[in-house]
């Protein structure tokens, strides 16, 4: 089902990134287990960029433990799976993390403005860098 | 987005479970990291089950520690997501886990007999009993 296992993104891997795909980002609990939460998702090419809030649960584990596993696949095929283990190397917070949710926005919702801002959040990009991608 | 937690499967969760989806199911590693694989799931109602081989590594995570973290949402809406906790209270071998990966095959790929089948591998259901379910 995989081909063998790559330690960076490779063409495979960007595509579903790229499109407008769900992404599971599993992170570790204080207590062990995994949380495994859906979020909007983008790339740059090297890094899985992934938008989220001071605060909540994944952003505190990850800030005590900066390693993720992630999986992506397309709606139409959903055999096309994209498995992906890294660790959170930068948390980019300010204007940066403030227009890139609105990207993800205009992406996933074809929305200009993210239009669920709460001005008490402080958002913030988890930037991911892989170690280990399978993919089709 | 979501509705309350509740502590079962609830019809959002079993209309999930038994549709034709994939389920991510997150496991933990010994290294304390997530392992989280795509699998053809059902439900008998109380429990999600899954079927894998004897010595995969996420039945071998589940035998050091039953705890595991579902995520399952639709190829057409993939809003529709169900969150679900919970623990593997049993492991079932034998002709039933060998007609159950049938079962699924059918319900998948809409084959009589699963057609992968390795005669050195031993199948196995793993029965996941439900703690904390997030549905739409």
């Amino acid at each position: 089902m995989y081909s063998q296992p790559v330690s960076k993104l490779n063409d495979a891997a960007i595509k579903l990134l790229e499109g407008k795909n769900l992404l599971y980002i599993g992170t570790i609990n204080r207590d062990g287990t995994p949380q495994i939460t859906p979020v909007w998702v983008d790339t740059d090419g090297t890094h899985v960029l992934v938008n989220t809030a001071i605060g909540r649960v994944k952003q505190k584990n990850v800030t005590r433990d900066p390693r993720v596993t992630l999986a992506i696949n397309t709606p139409t095929d959903f055999y096309d799976v994209g498995l992906i283990r890294g660790r959170v190397v930068e948390q980019v917070t300010g204007p940066q993390a403030d227009k890139h949710i609105d990207k993800l926005a205009k992406k996933y919702i074809g929305k200009d403005v993210y239009p669920w801002r709460n001005e008490k959040e402080k958002r913030v990009i988890l930037k991911i860098l892989p170690e280990r991608v399978l993919s089709k």
